[in-house]
């Protein structure tokens, strides 16, 4: 299995390491979703300004629910929920658990507020503390999974509070320290992979998730792939080249969704007195060039390759290619849609829940970002999202015949 | 004039009254508006669950905004704003004073935070309490303005606070000594009037709205009022006669809107195991059959008074009869559409689109509520709402002819 | 009782007079329908291009229907229905005769095809007719509101017609010879009306609707009336003037429908090569100056006034001047709500919801057009329509105090 | 290369073989298309139910544009179009040529008239015979797209004339001999395909879509695939278990749908005194237990495996299995997104947004159908449509490792 050698920025919030035993790898993984928010204020908890964005506190609470639900009420014997209600609060997407607030609504819940979260928090962390000194060992995976649960929705925190203050007309940085590039793209040479069957799929002994089974054989042509993510210069290049305008290089749902949201450059780009800036974590910026291109969706992802006269490459190209490439600073769009895997099952019961129900209308993207926890992902990742969604931090990678 | 001798529930937050100099009664007023925030946790301050719900920090920023807008930065000599874009995020209706921020997105600004917003409010009434001094004359009318506007975000900030706290279903309280209801409706009798020319609108000396101008003749018929409201337990029946299941009591825009939003009772009642509760801001409670029923649409209320084979008063018959009524427990809705008096004239510029610009698609309610301000109402106070609309403290007053 | 004496474009097709027997009216009236559809191709009779505008073979089809429902099924000992689904096919809102198609799927409906309907309507006329030769006296009340309601779906078939035509780019001409406008609007002098009180309502032994009923009496103050209609000279200086780009001439909603639509100019006006030209019945003509502007919605006639510094009339206020008004040319906007007269009673059942059910959310238009059929208005007729809806022959009538 | 020996069930309209010349199948091809719509009553041709489904009449013409757009007024010196609007009225997607009138206004427009676009197809045809006397062998590629083009078009023609008949309450027969199903679903063994390289795509010399090249290797595991197709008596069964009521067997996004839509059964089917009846376009019948189910959607078939612990096939197995299948009674859906193959090139211009524009958020059904015309399909042929699409004749073929 190879993973990201790309330095994480946030390096100093995040120590997390593989090498720990669960009771520390759990306080850590806890302490970092506070440690994420502690930037905040207060009111920022709160708002859900798109159905994507959660509130940062409902993240808090959700996660903690996780460990509540699926580990102390089931395997703690004579556990007492913190709260009565906060079961269905908390509940995300688990049909099989029962009734759940609609994500649309999130926003709309001042209560609890984030001290009763984090109340909630201690209550289930001193609970889970116990319980994992004498963890029974068919339980460790379930544990495995919540930490790594926890992590996807610590790359969303910061993803969702980018979003709250970047949508806000006063702009407000989250830290002046917090860079979303340490390393220009420079050099743009192609590497070869020649035609061969090649191993798709996680077959390691550490943590991986169910969408990632079984490995199998993938019969590749040749191809290929750039070194270096498209930049900003690069992107500017398409936006003045009219690339926006014509309905030639988009899909027509792209097309479709270009026109009725007046889509005309990526996510966080404001045009100001005839200059590009983008909002950054660290306040209003103007463009640098050779920074990679961050916030596009699958469908700019397309039309910016399409104008280019390359592609994107498949899920299966870039895991082909990933022993080579120095992936780990934006969310890769690939030209595969999220799908099972030849033999592919789901686990018994609500955690079955966990990947298959979405394997519809959704692109994998690859790699890892500049805020994805450290050692969270792997070259086998498959992270997935609609093709019009932007506000993670992906990328484009561009790929040729 | 004739004002509402209902005593108060909330009286204790507010003693204001217009014996007081004004010095005086502007700092009455803008105390009042945070001390209705003092229950408030931070989180409750920044949700907009509907859109005719303002998250309580937009109020107070807004009623600040008011008084910047149209006083300091008008009449104060070398007046400087508090924050450049502030005049831009709390800006409501007023097109004419430029951009605003939609109405919708309120509840998505998590800044300015609270404290920044008091820290306005300290800012501007200190220049406010400078400025008041020395007054011009021709300005005084403009600041009584500013006083009832506030009074009148005052009611919205309980109403709003209200729906923010009675649709998480965690039923926090606001006060457990807030009491929504003083007095029972027990005397149903109905006053008779006299058909004859009565004298409608406003003609005293002290302040009144654009919309209660000018005073007029009107010819009107005989007609019989009720002394009482309709209390909870008329209501029930009418509930329990399948009155929301039957069109023919209905207008067809109404019965649209019970269909599409599945309406089968007031805001606010909840059925539980087969009992109806509702939330008020003391809390959950059950149903008392001899409080006036509170919390209907106009729509409702026109609905209950056709199962009764009665109907509701206009306005011009309600403030014929308004000094022999014991008004003030509930905004009583009307069967009058809000539209202008013979020889209404708007005032010039931005304040001219105080109340003209609404004179369409909503119905006018007399009298005042529970929440209403002391002294912010009379009998030719024309309040005004959507015909769908419920989370002010309505209720119905019947009328037969 | 005052009729218009302003001359039928459309006479020749319509030579009903209220002379005539029951039986003669009855045919007639019943001709009509079917002439008015004489130009169309059979594709024409399907379609519905926005819901209020309904496919004409449906207006063909819910005429027959209410005489079927109405009278025949009721009062014709043993008569069977033609069809058993056309009952639920042909219901428009009564919903106390049971279900009804949605009004937004006419259009989807191909079957029953315009034969079948033509059909249809042969059979209840001969039933029909061999009713009338013994019909009780006390039926007679409900076939002449049958009659009514069949002129009042004339008047909406030819409306409707225009919509199909005028919104296909073919722009297809109805009939040659089919002139909107007979006569100039030059006389812009204003009559001036007493202060005094006035009778407002029915009182005659003709037919009249029940929204006409009681008679009452009226406070008016002085007010000045204008003798002629705007004309499109007029409104055009009103969009040259920028009318349409400044809220300050709009009511809230009126502006926000003005902006959600890019509204520009009155409906079936089309700039083209840098001049204005609408589609008539007659097919695309260029403006006439002194022609009386039409297609007007209520909010832009507010604003068209709003901007003149004068004012629309109320209802009132128009039905005390008509008799000295050359009216009958065009729907005339008032400044008054629909809402219901002093002692204002429903009948009883389904012909109970003719009109009282609508009276919320909608504003009256007072006179007639140049498509109502001969002797259906007169001065005290109210029409009604939502403030947004232009597809009707409106226009404008200015007033001032 | 392998096609479907299914007998067309309406084998009598269309007597097309690809032995042919290419005069012969234009006339064969074009009037099979008028035939198709023979029985309809001139009102079918216009309405649109719902967006997907277009009028018959846009149909005719929008072959006929085809012709017309792509190979007259661009290849026949002097060609004078038959209409200057039709141009811009008949244009589907096709972005590149220019404006068209929205999919979703279609069934608006009652002009041009069924005659009128008869008389277009006369013109056409007539032009496109002389043209084809004298064809350059360069232009032969783009009349055999066209055919197909109006082959598919066949199939849309037949299955949206099924959905405006029935939607239509009165559930008019469209041909009283048309048989969906011509043999029952019997034998359901599995058919074991082994783990290998298998070769997928078109690579023969007749005609095939850009979508199906270029041929390439796919590495395929052990696969098992059920012979007949998944019957109504076995769809029955899953309806009968809850299969509608329990979100374990959906997608997120199917169970969205079935929530939003109220989904409890296959299109057309209807409940009746508790008996289950389908619509079939000979008229209302009962449901036969032996036959394919049919018009189901992605969401339901995957649902529908899920249940029964199988899976659907991907496209790839599906083609690999293709020969051993007795395919072509219905669109067999599959778990593959529609995507291109590597290697995968657009045609220049215009035609070249005929496939690959779609080719996201769609999944791709294999196979043919009852109302495919003969010979426009094949084994490597590759359908796509949106996963909640229904009114196609789709069926569910079970896959299992």
């Amino acid at each position: 299995m190879e993973t990201s050698n790309h330095p994480k920025i946030i390096e100093q919030l995040n120590t997390y390491h593989p090498g720990m035993n669960l009771s520390e790898q759990y306080q850590y993984v806890r302490n970092y979703s506070v440690e994420i928010c502690e930037p905040l204020q207060r009111e920022d908890y709160v708002v859900q300004p798109v159905v994507d964005v959660s509130p940062p506190k409902w993240h808090l609470a959700h996660c903690t629910w996780f460990w509540e639900e699926f580990i102390l009420a089931k395997y703690q014997h004579g556990y007492t929920r913190f709260h009565p209600r906060y079961s269905f609060l908390f509940n995300s997407y688990y049909n099989a658990v029962g009734d759940r607030v609609l994500r649309l609504h999130r926003g709309n819940m001042s209560r609890p507020t984030v001290d009763e979260i984090l109340a909630y928090r201690l209550y289930v962390d001193q609970h889970m503390m116990e319980f994992l000194k004498t963890i029974p060992d068919e339980v460790k995976e379930l544990v495995e999974l919540g930490l790594n649960h926890e992590q996807q929705h610590q790359e969303l925190l910061v993803t969702d509070i980018k979003y709250i203050l970047g949508h806000n007309p006063l702009f407000s940085t989250y830290r002046t320290d917090f860079q979303e590039t340490s390393l220009n793209e420079t050099d743009h040479a192609f590497l070869d992979i020649k035609e061969d069957i090649y191993t798709i799929g996680y077959s390691g002994s550490g943590f991986s998730f169910d969408n990632e089974h079984r490995q199998h054989k993938m019969y590749l042509n040749n191809f290929s792939i750039r070194k270096s993510l498209v930049t900003n210069g690069e992107y500017l290049q398409f936006i003045e080249a009219g690339g926006y305008h014509n309905p030639q290089y988009w899909h027509t749902d792209g097309w479709t969704w270009v026109q009725e949201h007046k889509i005309d450059a990526p996510l966080y780009w404001y045009l100001m007195d005839g200059k590009w800036n983008r909002y950054a974590m660290s306040g209003l910026e103007s463009i640098d060039p050779l920074e990679p291109v961050t916030h596009v969706s699958f469908y700019e992802a397309y039309a910016f390759a399409e104008w280019k006269k390359m592609r994107l490459p498949t899920e299966f190209e870039w895991e082909a290619a990933s022993t080579h490439l120095d992936w780990g600073k934006r969310w890769e769009h690939t030209n595969s849609a999220y799908l099972p895997y030849p033999g592919f099952a789901k686990a018994d019961g609500a955690i079955g829940e966990y990947n298959g129900k979405f394997m519809i209308n959704q692109m994998v993207l690859r790699g890892a970002s500049v805020v994805t926890p450290t050692g969270h992902s792997r070259n086998t990742y498959r992270n997935f999202f609609q093709p019009n969604l932007r506000w993670q931090f992906t990328g484009i990678r561009l790929c040729k015949k």
